[in-house]
């Protein structure tokens, strides 16, 4: 079967995805065959243009119109229109692949997880860092053992984009439209490989901070001459911390900032155990450094072997990978879920009894997350522990 | 003037200052002259070997033999006898340089402090990171604004010293001699460099963990043969982390660890601000990396040059120093205090008004420190953010 | 236009010039239009099959029958056929993409440079490293003077996949089919960098050792089990070093080896000047070390910023590429000159006068860098220095 | 017995020497007891000065007053003043320390090792890197095998205060005081490493470079304000690199340079072998990089264990070591051999059957790696390869 896929959005997102899709034939050749079908967004010309170039047979101005035809829907949107599309994709028995985080609140992610789950095809969150090579291969080595018993656990992803108080305002900054800050942003990343390495997040203590209270409207040139440039409220956080317990006793910490000068995509991982140790860097991504037992210090390992993980499929040892291979290994995992789901049940079939797959991190994996998203805010809000629902 | 210099505790911070003492001669020749005067200890065997190496004229196994008759007394002993000997000693009006935390509980450190004030003689807290050339180049931006406001402070001591579950029992594993556990020992230094560097912590929450809760007692030779190791419990953190807010708004977060497989002396120190940001690693001291403005990644700077924090008094550029150094110079700012305070006013004066000099960290500041340890405790227990007092 | 590629080989260099062309369209939408017509090789069914997978029109079993019809054609097999169908297609006017070395022997790239510069059109030698931002941006900061006069260039490009004696024989270890060991596949990147960054290769003193003479033939079952497994002769060098006199008075010193255990494809440059020092590692090519006039220290630059040479294209800051992109880079920039020189001329013009555009590296430079090998080799027979012609 | 030690210089290395000795007591208590008798020089001021700051008991402005009535005897003049005193101390039987490199030329290291061989008391020459603990715990890796059969070696020794043409004269830059520029004074530590490490070096290929001819000569402030600066001219060389063949086949490269800007003290060494490789950095000392057999990357391993080389003599494990402890180490193996051969055999004994005991890096150690920079300079003027005598 061909799978037709069906993208709401053609930004940043549009763009890694499309690329992912376009990619699967020549380095994934045991792939479904893909066909980037529609692509679905408000401003036609812009649309025009980005279908054309992201190589889309058609556009659509309407999700409406697209949830029930294709064969998958991509909702690549800004948080706050997560909710609707893909619980009526769900409804029309499409597997979705919608970005993280899954909503803006608790309620819209209980919603999507719902109707995943009454839907029985796949779904997924799209927590791409899941399919970094060296991440798999630090799954494999948690799940060997080699670390013992996992004793922490520390999570930071820093970005600078916003250190400026004069850089714009933007949706990501409203809490209508992105829920959260960094967050929800980045922090929904931490948490889920802090869930897909370790387990998952029993109680936490949150701490969110607003640096800048409100931002100007980008190009307002009227008011710029007026020297009134118009601003709008930041009703996020530009920043979070947090602590910790994860399921069998790791303490964690978590924090993310949009503030941190100097770092542009910098997401850390470190784990410690009673055996071993590693660290992980995501602007190093093609290496992965591990205490090994036996061993006295870290030892960084060039995750690009053969038989590393995903890595046959690409270039010879010492050839690093990119951001953007993630992409295509989520998809790949996705896409193959999709079709094999499809192809065992006819429509909305799967692996699993209920049709979904196996595929993870799915739309459950997403409100397992939004859950902590939760209650690290409402921490924030009582100024105490709180546990995880 | 020759300072006579009585140290209760002849080990590990013993040789630390021993050394320190005697190095200052060649290397500091404006320091004041210095005798290691009397070594305090218990055990008259042990102690009169320790003398001999480290250089000390006589031994007293009993400090009140001692606090009076020295120009300056050094409290190296473990964390509950800190308080008594201390006060003795300044009530006798002479200088006391105590080591870190400043006592077990903030009731301790609050009758050292004032009993500082009442003297009016220099104090020390030996919180010898201050003196790490690097950090003293860190405190120097910041002073000048190179960094601007600063936004996040982050701070971790991990150590793996207790890993192992069968590694033995000792006094700092309990808290009735210890106080607390990875909190005091090495938070304590990460919230000194806090203050130092940013400013005073104004609320925290805090999160200690124990997770090994009883130890076998060493050399238990008997007990092993018959199968019946005798344990102590473990009555102390094994670890902690934080959130904190920091005056004038920074954000923070601290973390020690005695579980951190594969980290053995691992301070690390990182600050973000509006204009810059730094980072510091105690394993690389020489080294401090620094965002400056105008530049767009870190910048790894050897600390070494001339003119850099007390380098001229050690090696050209390039020859790099230890962790011990740290001491001399703390050594060279305490001893100097206490000499130019003695001379000031026969005995007890000072530079400042009220003959205490200005030597920092003094107890003031190891007070400052112990609110904020006592401050985390508490919000561990009750499960809330704490206001520091 | 479109521009009607064809390829010899379907290999590793196959495979990552096809992923190149293939990726254009999304990412430069200003590249010309580019179809991939015909895949050139001798086993028909692994041809058919790789000419699937890599999107390719057609497939051929004789360069002969394509390098008159194609619009632009790639050489990307074992260096002994560099020669001759790269001469034909250039007598038949069509633009040449050669991989590196340009050929065995300084003969066989004297008589390409020929014809080439009798053909008039662009040629490649396939050089990708020259694509990298990092490297763009240290030509950038070295055209401007931020170095000053360059004193030192070092080049080292190791590799381990030789180390184990029983590595099994390749062509990549025959004179006769690759020319040179480890000097012409690896050193010839470095020396191509060093004309790059710096300036020619004036004078060299070389240095070549094989170390294992012989190896065993992959796949001989039959004498494995008779315990007499066939072997043949290593001819070429496994590792060398050069020391060598630039332009301007640089001095440089060059290495590669396949026995560098542990180090996989680990091309480093290092280059200091009396302003200002950089250091560039394949492995982290999203990287550069530059130590700029003004600063202490080495700053660690991540070339992911959207002005960034090539970076615009592709993600936002901190999204860091992969090594395959170079030659995305690569083609786009020698595609667009084989259109750009058709467009002016038909068949054979370009922007400049004769036509060959100003595409580099081309055969001119491969020729340079052929008789920088050439010379190592002599120096290393004769023992002495040698002049490059 | 106590070693009485003369001292002839009182700048870098006689502080350097002084605070070793001065040391042992504390940290080495099975070391002799060593007095620091006498220190020569010419400037009797600041002779008396440094003599006061570094302990030594009385002075002398003629070494031949003192070369007979010390137990041993510190040569760290310049240079050119190597031969005579060293070889009048030997043969009146006093054991000699000698700065490196041994001699200006081949011809007085020969004699100062002929004087030693003849003297059969125990000699030095400073090569005080043997004694970092991780190039000891490097020594021991590659003793036991763990790097295979070693084919690479490399050393790098990169400094820049000569980067400035502005730099003023010193007598480093004379070949009549200091026989080579950065070949003898950085060169000669990399060379006894590879010596020390891997094995003699057989035969090499050099180059030397001076880059600015004459420097001006420093506090010429008459000169300076007639706008007539006096220089005097450079006849040495500010950089060199070489290629050479070890003992056992492996292939080496050397370099050094007073111009690579931005880097102080950066002594390199990386070393290759079949089953493992390792890298050593003396700008982070405490730090070994080793890629294991069975591991995939180099381990990071901090040389702070209680059981490696020195180490229990000083801290716990993570509190870092700095430059200055390597002639800590160094004076305790060398006054220990002194005091060993004087204890054997009244004096002039030794360990060994000719008095000599067992100390390396020797003057035979010293005469060797002259043989070593002799034939690299022979080598830079034949513009050939030179066999090492």
């Amino acid at each position: 079967m061909t799978v037709r896929v069906g993208v709401l959005g053609y930004r940043f997102m549009g763009k890694a995805h499309a690329n992912a899709m376009a990619r699967l034939p020549m380095f994934f050749p045991d792939a479904p065959d893909v066909e980037r079908h529609v692509l679905v967004g408000r401003d036609e010309d812009a649309l025009a243009d980005a279908a054309d170039r992201l190589g889309f047979e058609n556009t659509a101005t309407d999700w409406r119109d697209v949830v029930e035809e294709v064969d998958a829907f991509y909702n690549l949107g800004p948080n706050h229109v997560h909710v609707e599309p893909s619980v009526a994709a769900l409804k029309a028995g499409t597997p979705v692949l919608c970005e993280k985080p899954l909503a803006n609140d608790l309620d819209g992610a209980e919603r999507m997880a719902d109707a995943a789950e009454d839907a029985g095809v796949p779904t997924a969150t799209a927590f791409n860092y899941r399919f970094v090579p060296a991440i798999r291969y630090a799954k494999n080595l948690i799940e060997d053992g080699a670390l013992g018993e996992i004793r922490h656990f520390r999570g930071r992803y820093l970005q600078d984009w916003l250190a400026d108080p004069e850089a714009p305002w933007s949706w990501r900054n409203s809490a209508e439209m992105a829920g959260s800050g960094a967050l929800g942003d980045l922090g929904a990343h931490t948490i889920d490989l802090a869930r897909f390495l370790v387990g998952d997040v029993e109680r936490v203590s949150g701490h969110l901070r607003t640096f800048v209270d409100e931002r100007p409207v980008e190009g307002d040139e009227d008011g710029a001459e007026r020297g009134e440039i118009e601003t709008r409220p930041v009703t996020v956080d530009d920043a979070y911390s947090a602590q910790a317990e994860l399921e069998g006793g790791t303490m964690a910490t978590f924090e993310a900032s949009r503030f941190s000068t100097g770092h542009k995509n910098d997401h850390t991982i470190e784990i410690q155990g009673s055996e071993g140790s590693l660290k992980f860097s995501l602007e190093r991504l093609n290496e992965l450094e591990v205490l090994r037992k036996g061993n006295r210090g870290y030892e960084t390992i060039l995750v690009t072997e053969a038989d590393d993980p995903y890595v046959e499929h690409w270039w010879p040892p010492g050839h690093v990978l990119g951001w953007e291979h993630t992409f295509v290994h989520e998809n790949y995992e996705f896409l193959s879920a999709v079709d094999g789901a499809a192809s065992e049940t006819g429509r909305g079939g799967g692996e699993t009894a209920d049709g979904s797959g196996d595929y993870h991190p799915n739309f459950e994996d997403g409100l397992a997350v939004q859950r902590v998203l939760s209650a690290i805010q409402e921490s924030d809000e009582r100024g105490e522990w709180v546990e995880v629902a």
